[in-house]
């Protein structure tokens, strides 16, 4: 008995791209549509003070043509637990971006990946995508456990165990993490290479009116270092 | 150096329990109460045609007085591609349970137990609790593949990697599935041994006004064969 051969990616195949209007993920987006995808982008409302990234996702989805683009909404602020979504909590604010420590810190939402990977392996099932992007990055980043490599590689186990396809012999599910290892100053070079218009993405957790970056939360900082590199003055 | 001590569980310790509202999820919360621990309810309004077991779960939540319970409202309908979710899509009804077949059948709601037990995650980091119950079951069931064993261990393998607690060195997250391999009517037995009170719950997918059992969807097939062979006739 052969074991029937598993396909691999054919050009306009499905994928599912997560969205937030961040650069990460707008670079994410980019790079899936220059392999060749078939874009279906998912952005999710899930009780975040810096909604107005919402608004970005959706221009980045209508530059970019996507197949498809659904906000879904899931209310992750009525557990607590994170400054991004409890007005009660504030995001920690630095003066220079060497100041940004090992701690997990107070920004993290609980769960949030897991949930937003989950609810994309949802759409995925029903487009009949087998490819997700996800925008992690685990060097630049702020040391939440759940942009780490490790974690992402579980989620792909558990995710080809968990659904229909997955049991009726489909190629297997895989999620797809092309920042990883890259530096934002990377991740911002390969995105101008591709033409992402970084001038429509947000990074701020902490913006002030019609989404003002406030300069100096962790995102910020991290951005500003990577287009400082890349000899840009945003 | 020496690893520092995993504490196992004490009594009182929080558990997150998903309850449905049917009778898995009723017998599981008991379970969980009978093992010493303080129950954390989650239910979902997820667009389900069922949408009155909503009112089962907050009758079994008080009549348990459970710590908290939240109905969390995540629309999987938006994503289509389940009878238990799409009006267009119908619920398939069979004369007794010896015709329920070994396909998968199309009351599968995609990746729907991964969507549930990611946010039951994000609640149990919240409470600061390690342990969650979910009431699957292996055995009469539909054949849904996020009802086994080995895709419960691919969860719980992921969830130890996803969250703040994990990475800070708490007790391993743990997911228990008592009833795992235990048919409907050993399920029933048990519960009848823990004082559930089974009229309460609701197993129908396709329920008439008012929450009547339809008494021939896959649901209501099982649900009356266990209580047949523990001699009771609802």
């Amino acid at each position: 008995m052969t074991t029937p051969a598993l396909s691999a990616m054919q050009p306009g195949d499905p994928a599912v791209v997560l969205l937030s209007g961040g650069l990460d993920s707008a670079t994410c987006l980019a790079i899936a549509q220059d392999q060749g995808f078939e874009i279906h982008a998912i952005s999710f409302r899930y009780g975040q003070r810096h909604e107005y990234e919402l608004d970005r996702a959706r221009q980045l989805a209508e530059l970019h043509a996507v197949r498809s683009h659904r906000v879904v909404e899931i209310d992750l602020a009525q557990f607590g637990g994170s400054a991004l979504t409890d007005p009660g909590l504030s995001v920690p604010k630095h003066d220079s971006v060497e100041q940004l420590g090992g701690e997990i810190p107070i920004t993290y939402v609980p769960a949030r990946n897991t949930v937003f990977l989950s609810l994309a392996l949802a759409l995925a099932e029903v487009v009949g995508s087998r490819d997700l992007f996800i925008g992690v990055n685990s060097l630049d980043y702020s040391g939440y456990p759940d942009c780490r490599g490790p974690y992402i590689e579980a989620f792909e186990t558990m995710a080809n165990l968990a659904t229909k396809a997955a049991v009726q012999g489909a190629r297997p599910l895989k999620v797809h993490t092309p920042l990883l290892h890259w530096t934002k100053a990377e991740i911002i070079a390969r995105g101008l290479e591709l033409g992402v218009d970084y001038s429509i993405t947000s990074s701020c957790y902490d913006p002030g009116p019609g989404g003002t970056a406030c300069g100096r939360c962790d995102a910020c900082l991290l951005r500003s270092k990577g287009f400082a590199l890349n000899g840009i003055r945003e």
